[in-house]
């Protein structure tokens, strides 16, 4: 599942020269040679910036569209579904049940959920590159070009309203300015069961052949009112599901496009930064997630209550330990480092006595020094500035944030707290959405642990956590003690002096305050020790592919609107099978017979009872060439005329690699079939007037 | 479950000081005034020998007992459970569906089991310590003992025909030469299904209440016919279950003794030994249970023959996790550790100023010493010498040293090799059982991407067993190209020279090779450096410890038959609940119906179907506070008539802390109480020949 963990990257770039259907590109920075060269397409000249205006940016990690008039958002079940847990009570379980608003009124308003639509684009590199090349050295320079971000987000905040972010690309290259238009009065719609969203569960994840509507859909609201948006997309669909009256769906071959929200991939990366990750980062990774995915399973284990309110946790965990582990398989073929090995010599061969030649070895070798930085830091910068120590710590810490952080100018201040994010941060910090106590001890204990284990419980930093009781005990104390679950308190504890709130009584605010220093000053070293010597790394590494390759490159993912090409295919596999492109709803019912037993493969009442009724030779899921990673969740896919076609949700094993590498011959992107959707959502749950809204709706055409 | 994994730490012995019904206590050492002045209990002259020679130790790690005068024995089902996969096929799945055997005929012949009743005691401390005291170092005086053991086990083999084994006790202080009776013609004769033999799976196992029917039953044979044993037990209910005729199972409070074979225990260790459990030993195996667990779940998700053929592997990993985090999360108690330290001061508060108390100081230096060298030795230990690489290569590493080690004389080869070993070395060797291909893959990539997790790809060892492919690739392109499934191949690669073994084309033997060598160096280094320092540092330690309490101390644990006696008692937790002592045959129906939806507690058809048969108020498990660990499993646990009450085969949380303590307030060990086993197999299964069988055996009375 192709949900980002927004923990991105901030060393990401790229630009490997693409190949086939290769890239993430940016909407205003469109390969249209290529894409002309290769299938004689040329969108016109309102194309884009429909899509664009069309395609909505998920705060929990996916991404969505616009299908409607009245601001209807399509996305995925498991984009949806943070959503669908926090809305969930012992009694109403969404997850389980699904979910149908039969009225407007019916409609559920989500909690925390901001949903983007990027609305602008400005070129800002002069002026943060001016601030950096006034520093004195590399990590005085990154903190000069932070500040200068911050400085540029907070005026242009203040001057439009929208919701404004700088974004680095080709790292010291370019500096974008993305400007959002943000909602945040959101209400759920329709979800299906997780037993059809998320048929096959962890062993079909990431696989092919698929069967599941992993779909989702929310409506904006503003001012109250459903919005009425500009544009968003048409269906390219009948009504009727797989009875096309002029409208196809997909076909085998057919060129479709993902209009989307990759989250991060290491494109750029040196081949000694993949040594790196395939020795070091991924199986670091791996032993957390496997950690974490145990205790989460036996924790679940205990009642039906703590299944429910820990399955949101459990789903991101072993869809990144399969992602990871997807990627580790991928690194550990020699075969990949020695193309990257390849590559890397092919670029010192090319520019072998220039300036950017010399300029790529100095890149790479102070990507080598950060590599050094990140061994000596990682245990810490993991363990407390990146902690997982649960919901209830995570806002202690912004409450302690908060108050210290404003005593200060917004361009000094811990990026997350600057004036400009101030509205996002309020919408989680404020959030309703309901804490889970026990959750809460599992997790704190859990991370209490960890540090016992990885240190030994006498180490002075656990000792002084744990205040002499076992992690499990320490943990109850804390969550059963604080009452920073009630958001009047978050309130109060966010209003105080720095004074007030250091005095403060409440167990967990100070538990936080035990931790922030290390967490505080293992940031400050990991910004100037590693990421500021690999923005000024992969700055150097970029220009020497620009200078060997050429200009038309597309940037690593950023977790921002991009857009990808490719064709409807299957694939042969490694033993030589082949894979056809597409599945029916007939096969899910086949698989599920074969796979009886398996609590994965259950398919709920809902189809069982509707079986006959529905049409078992419509396309349901399909995979196609377009280069994607995590956070394209939800992106809808497209063809020529901008119309949906599918939904996409996942990608094969294979594109697993795409972390590092896009291999055009095997890397599938996975989707929900148009068709299929539409037909399951008339047939097996009477949604005809959500569908009839979608197909009724006058969308606004194209400009020519 | 309280199987244990054989891995039976050599190092472990005990003295601590027995409170309350703690204690493991050897069968020619019974604490008899301990049991007089506690319960006014004074066993006659053949109740010892009686239930000695009634006992059974299982290879697979577990315990049982002779229960009837045609040999037939009974277990744990999680005992039988290697041999009902072994015996299972693609269309029989024993484990699933159960077995019973309708006539001696139809008794199920085991591959390779061997079953050990001990026949003799003796005591040859004074060769072994004579050995190791004309050695000029610590190194070669335990090299030294270990060729004497060697030498007495070969001889008493040959002299007696039994099973000789040199069990080393209070390690230094004293060495028991036992002999065992030992069969290997064991056929299987009634099993229940999986489904109420561990019911509620991982999340009931190691808790309390239990319902579990997790009982087994073999028969021995002797030249073909059954065994009639001089020994058996005799059961203390009636046949008809909860309707006793002057017989009445265990009565709460009552006393209650269990004749079985502890695994391993840790209580002698120095607080210094329990710090490095507690934060380099168990954190380090549970890193690895962690992963096996996810990759063995993930890798069984794939087919439901994945899932057969891997659910024995899973169900060991998921098993030793829960014990493993069990104790760990005692060991991470700080209150444990402070005991651990009081004790220790206690010891040398007493014996200040004496020549003990200078040897105890002295074996605290050396083991510290020893948990250096085990720091640095452990990495390559655990990878090489004790690796987890599958079955197949485990037969090729058996066969290039049964060629290697047969060229040397029996007592200076590696333990397993000697002449006194060759029959149980045989019987694993040319074992028929059948062998997975898919799994041993998934075994030996699992390992060989481990070692690139811990070290690198490009580490020289890695790259020289990956030779320059993936780890999935390589280890397909090994398991593909071995005959070492086959049985008479196994034969021909253990009779060769060791120049033509060299020589051989096998991809597995091959592959064996070229980690035997640094498998063999750091055994080496390990028994002389880790190994042979904690024996002289615990024979000091046992010392001091008998100088400080006086000689009435039981040894830890050996995988050795030892009783230990306690009451039926349940116990009050942490939060003020009273677990009752008891459970019922109905409180098996409210508890799946209290967790419907969860398979762990879904209940077989058999017991679906039996339902309105079975009488609802007769007594299923039980806890009593007997001192019993893993290997245990399959224990009888009798009256003081020697008569059975019931079946060992658990343990609740608190019992899991008994590797290093015991705490009689809280520990308790769960037993299949003998009214619910007796009439479920009559109820559900009609084994009422089997029932009949037991009760209607003329048991040899007790020597009065």
């Amino acid at each position: 599942m192709l949900r980002t963990s927004l923990a991105v990257s901030l060393s990401a770039i790229s630009s490997i020269n693409a190949a086939a259907d290769e890239g993430m590109w940016l909407p205003n920075a469109l390969p249209l040679a290529q894409m002309k060269a290769a299938y004689g397409f040329e969108p016109s000249a309102g194309w884009a910036d429909h899509l664009q205006r069309s395609a909505v940016r998920f705060s929990t990690g996916g991404s969505g569209s616009l299908v409607s008039a009245q601001g209807l958002v399509m996305t995925n079940h498991h984009v949806g579904s943070d959503m669908l847990a926090k809305l969930s009570t012992p009694t109403r379980d969404l997850l389980e049940t699904g979910f149908l608003a039969r009225s407007r009124a019916d409609e559920l308003p989500c909690p925390d959920l901001e949903l983007d639509v990027l609305w602008s684009i400005e070129d800002v590199t002069a002026r943060i590159e001016k601030a950096g090349n006034e520093a004195t050295d590399l990590a005085k320079a990154g903190a000069a070009r932070r500040a200068a971000i911050a400085a540029i987000e907070d005026a242009a905040t203040k001057a439009t309203g929208l919701k404004c972010e700088v974004v680095t690309l080709y790292q010291g290259g370019r500096y974008h300015l993305y400007s959002y238009k943000t909602y945040r009065d959101v209400r759920l719609v329709f979800a299906p069961e997780t037993a059809i969203a998320f048929f096959g569960g962890d062993t079909d994840n990431f696989e092919f052949p698929r069967f599941a509507l992993d779909c989702c859909f929310f409506r904006i609201y503003e001012n109250g009112k459903p919005l009425a948006p500009d544009h968003f997309l048409r269906w390219d669909v009948a009504s009727s599901g797989n009875n096309p009256d002029g409208a196809n769906g997909a076909q085998e071959g057919e060129l479709v496009f993902t209009w989307g929200h990759p989250g991060s991939t290491n494109r750029l990366y040196t081949a000694e930064h993949v040594q790196h990750m395939r020795d070091v980062e991924e199986p670091m990774r791996l032993k957390r997630l496997w950690r974490s995915e145990v205790k989460l399973a036996t924790f679940m284990g205990r009642s039906a209550e703590n299944s429910r309110i820990a399955r949101e946790d459990f789903f991101g965990v072993q869809n990144g330990r399969k992602s990871t582990q997807g990627l580790l398989d991928a690194l550990q073929d020699p075969a990949l480092i020695r193309e990257k090995l390849a590559h890397d010599a092919e670029i010192a061969r090319k520019l072998k006595g220039t300036e950017a030649g010399e300029r790529f070895e100095r890149g790479r070798r102070k990507i080598v020094q950060s590599l050094d930085a990140w061994n000596k830091l990682a245990p810490n910068y993991f363990a407390f500035e990146r902690w997982r120590a649960g919901d209830l710590a995570g806002l202690a810490r912004t409450a302690i944030r908060i108050v210290s952080e404003s005593e200060k100018p917004s361009d000094q201040r811990l990026a997350e707290y600057s004036d400009g994010n101030r509205a996002s941060l309020e919408s989680f910090f404020y959030s309703p959405a309901p804490i889970q106590p026990d959750l809460e001890i599992e997790r704190l204990s859990s991370w209490l642990a960890s540090l016992a284990e990885e240190r030994g419980l006498d180490h002075p930093a656990v000792q002084k956590l744990l205040d002499g009781k076992s992690p499990r005990a320490r943990a109850s104390e804390i969550v059963r003690g604080t009452r920073l679950a009630e958001v009047d308190v978050r309130r109060t504890f966010a209003q105080m002096t720095k004074n007030d709130l250091t005095n403060a009584t409440d167990p967990m605010i100070q538990f936080a305050m035990l931790c922030d220093g290390e967490a505080r000053a293992v940031r400050t070293a990991w910004e100037n020790e590693v990421e500021s010597l690999q923005e000024s790394g992969y700055a150097d590494v970029a220009a020497a592919h620009f200078a060997a390759f050429g200009e038309s490159v597309y940037p690593d993912a950023t977790f921002t609107l991009r857009m990808s090409y490719g064709v409807v295919a299957g694939w042969t596999t490694d033993e030589g099978a082949k894979v056809p492109a597409f599945t029916t709803i007939g096969g899910t019912f086949t698989r599920a017979e074969a796979r009886a037993g398996d609590p994965a493969f259950a398919l709920p009442k809902s189809w069982l009872d509707a079986r006959a009724r529905l049409d078992a030779s419509v396309p349901f899921n399909f995979v196609s060439t377009n280069d994607i990673i995590g956070g394209n969740s939800g992106s809808p896919i497209v063809d020529r005329d901008g119309d949906i076609v599918g939904l996409i949700f996942d990608g094969n094993l294979d594109s697993l690699a795409g972390d590092v590498i896009y291999d055009g011959t095997r890397n599938r992107a996975t989707s929900v079939d148009a068709r299929g959707m539409l037909h399951a959502m008339r047939v097996v749950y009477g949604a005809n007037e959500l569908v009839d809204e979608m197909h009724n709706s006058t969308a606004k055409p194209i400009t020519p």
